[in-house]
């Protein structure tokens, strides 16, 4: 599994869907969720899209905005990390795809367990504790998002790094 | 303060800013706030950004989404809402301005008390619990929100409609 034509992209990226996903998390978007009129019928209210998952060793929750510059693309994948004490959710303000590498959570990661997704704009997505997870991979061009995660104390971040000849290559488009 | 004719509106519309809304919640924007590099500096995180207080009696943080339908200006302010409990939260999705109005926490609320305010489009909200509010008031086009509030059980809705001849009217610009 060793490349060193960055051209040839050789991790899949799929559309990103809440079925797809399910292993890593939510997809917090409107399509394909129900909704409820609240506000005489003039707000559509899509209820409670993610599993927020913060309280534990005294954590609690925090709304942050983080504003992500555009990786080049295609991209080596090194490194990835995980939040074993909580989720964190991203939701781009942007309405812009950006980029979702995951593996399902283990002691440790191996390039052959990740999955790429691709978003369509108006999706954003919540990693469950514990869920590997690349940093955020923003596409095209400066992008902001909405951050829900963790705040608090404790080792909640663990990287793993991927031995050179080992790594993956990603575009940021659909395969 | 009893107007029939719609046109002259007399809630003033203040620009929303940090300092002016520091008795009703947070602004949640990059502007004015510092941020720390995260993610080899691909990434600004402007951290923490609002007081989520949604603990009481037995409530969890959801994330929510909402699509609200534009109201018609000017128009009329007929009744305010509060949730005792709890915090919540609104950042637009489309980057347009929303229409923002509020009063100080009290056992009711009266129109004299009113505070108007228009967002510049990258700003979001976080009404600290007990403030009175009106319900979201989108302006223009369907816009789409991420929300975080409570969720959970209890009285958390308290709204006070206010008699015709003391109803303020309101414009979605600038006074």
């Amino acid at each position: 599994m060793s490349f060193t034509d960055m051209s040839f992209a050789n991790l899949p990226v799929e559309p990103l869907s809440a079925s797809a996903f399910a292993p890593f998390g939510d997809v917090i978007e409107t399509q394909g969720n129900g909704f409820h009129y609240i506000n005489a019928k003039m707000v559509e209210r899509y209820h409670d899209l993610a599993q927020v998952d913060v309280d534990k060793m005294g954590g609690q929750v925090g709304i942050s905005l983080c504003v992500g510059s555009p990786y080049v693309f295609p991209m080596r994948v090194t490194e990835m990390e995980r939040h074993p004490l909580s989720s964190q959710c991203f939701i781009p303000l942007s309405n812009k795809p950006f980029l979702v590498i995951v593996a399902v959570p283990g002691d440790t990661v191996e390039p052959r367990q990740l999955r790429g997704f691709l978003t369509n704009g108006a999706q954003g997505v919540n990693y469950a504790a514990g869920v590997w997870h690349h940093a955020l991979l923003t596409v095209g061009e400066i992008s902001q998002f909405v951050v829900v995660d963790r705040i608090g104390e404790g080792p909640n971040c663990d990287v793993v790094v991927f031995a050179e000849d080992q790594q993956l290559t990603v575009d940021a488009k659909l395969s």
